[in-house]
């Protein structure tokens, strides 16, 4: 398989290289994309130098798979290109996300969903993290309302803002005043309820990307969502505090036993041994932590809990290429492969 | 007056001195009491340096007003024998706050249920920056439900805390380990949603405390009212994500409106010039500061906002001198004083 990644030298491109390398995703070609800024770069992999052409129409030419791992402008340039040439494609930004025809997945929740297309658009991490929590509750007990409040890591600001977050406290430290580029306000030592721009409502496109992505991956548009999205001094891995009301009563008990089982969850809640996901946890893993399992007081059939997963990989590429071991696995069992 | 404050070696005591000095309380004798371990320690005053003297039963004698910024089990020793030999009381600490007897106090909120009692309980400060910024929508407009999530920073668990960020922060940017001592987890670029310990259902003493005292303060106990507390990597001043649902409908305006003239808020409440309250900017400020007011997508009548306040002024201390003051001009001008 020929395969392509678009921004290949930005946070998000490099880490879905080294989970390429990680999986042992099978490829026969790699084709590395970028502006024309990173022109001439080489980035390893495989125990090779690979290097990085600038993006254009034709390097789409006999790519089976594309990644985007670019800004939603971009995306919407080049992933017409890159399908009329023939690619499937797999769009980690927000350009298609919310159109009618195009599959939204997070492939524990609604791998069906894809059908025939040959586009399938990646959720915000902030909200696949959610929906991998939560999508085994709504098939088992309904869920009628989320209130949900994040703690987001500077990682997914790209690795500027995790420079930014790393200069400032260095800076703060030796008693001067940090100054913003990235960020809207300092991040060392302070956190802001700021994740990408504002909206008439009042939200910010970050809260309103996880209400209407998690109800448009859930296939469910009268649940009820409300989310206030916080940017936090922390490296790696987003946290989120989520309360949910279910439609049908559930002991904690049996919200813990279900969430055992959920694919792609890993239960970690023991409070008597001060056992729960915190990001410094997450950071480098795949699973989505879920802890502090506990009756919501605010809901008749109310539970609270706590999730954390590491933005970067299960909140970004990794369920990119779960989604594209997924899709391929199955066309290669059609075409009577092994 | 004589005043005397217990706990005065403290990252709380000393806030509260720094804060009668700012505000010029009115005092004609202060006495400073602590454990024997700071005996002999003098801390500077109004000009002079004051000894520290060790806390014990005689020290109370003569004394109007004591301030207790102590852990609970010393208040539950000490405030019974000040209240004996006449002073009046003001608790930091959670001792008395939920006894039916003991008036739970804001003064913004509820300065009339103090009566004729010599022990007022100061909140929790979670509690203290919630009910200032809650308490005028439930005047005006009723409070069915609170979902709040906090972000609470390290000045909440004392000096030592605060030195514990620092430090780790430097020998995580050196590239070392950071190995907790104050916190159960480490606490450089990190968070986690345990403050105070874990009670029987599943919620930390914090959390309960901020669903209990509310309902006291507010004076209703049918407010449904749930919370996750999560300790962040901030030297100082609190956050909370709040996600109301009213009683009646009222608009984003009309929400303002209330709240702007509330005494004890400042609003800061402009997205589109990114402005709302972060906890830098609300360190060493006095008052609650409020922002990102919008409709609750969760509920019918639903309001979210953001609230700020600096946790050792009026999420602590300030709260208490506030008491004192509007308690002693009362008894000043019942007296005839002006």
């Amino acid at each position: 398989m020929r395969v392509a990644v678009v921004g290949a030298t930005g946070a998000v491109g490099r880490e879905l290289l080294l989970i390429l390398q990680q999986r042992d995703f099978k490829l026969d070609d790699l084709r590395l994309l970028a502006s024309e800024r990173s022109s001439g770069m080489k980035i390893p992999f495989g125990g090779v130098e690979l290097p990085v052409e600038t993006l254009d129409e034709k390097r789409f030419d006999g790519v089976d798979l594309a990644f985007f791992c670019v800004e939603a402008d971009v995306s919407k340039r080049f992933v017409p290109v890159a399908l009329e040439r023939g690619a499937f494609v797999i769009d980690k930004s927000s350009a298609f996300r919310l159109k009618p025809e195009v599959p939204l997945i997070v492939p524990e929740v609604n791998l069906d969903s894809i059908g025939k297309s040959r586009l399938v658009a990646n959720p915000n991490c902030s909200t696949i993290i959610l929906v991998v929590a939560v999508a085994p509750l709504l098939r088992k007990f309904g869920i009628r309302r989320i209130v949900v409040c994040t703690y987001q890591a500077a990682s997914g600001a790209g690795s500027a803002a995790m420079s930014e977050l790393k200069s400032q406290t260095e800076e703060v430290l030796k008693g001067g005043e940090p100054k913003p580029v990235v960020f809207p306000h300092p991040i060392a030592f302070n956190l802001f309820p700021h994740i990408d721009s504002f909206l008439e409502n009042g939200y910010t496109k970050e809260e309103m990307k996880m209400v209407d992505e998690t109800k448009k991956i859930l296939g469910d548009k009268r649940i009820l969502i409300s989310s206030t999205c916080v940017r936090v001094p922390v490296f790696r891995a987003h946290s989120e505090a989520v309360h949910i009301e279910l439609k049908q009563e559930a002991s904690v008990e049996e919200v813990r036993a279900v969430l055992e089982k959920a694919e792609g969850v890993s239960l970690m809640d023991k409070v008597e041994e001060n056992l729960y996901p915190t990001p410094l946890f997450a950071s480098g893993k795949d699973k989505v932590f879920v802890g502090r399992i506990r009756r919501d007081l605010a809901f008749k059939n109310g539970i609270a809990m706590w999730v954390v997963s590491d933005q970067l990989r299960k909140g970004a590429v990794l369920n990119a290429i779960q989604i594209a071991e997924r899709v391929f696995n199955k066309k290669k069992k059609q075409r009577g492969g092994k």
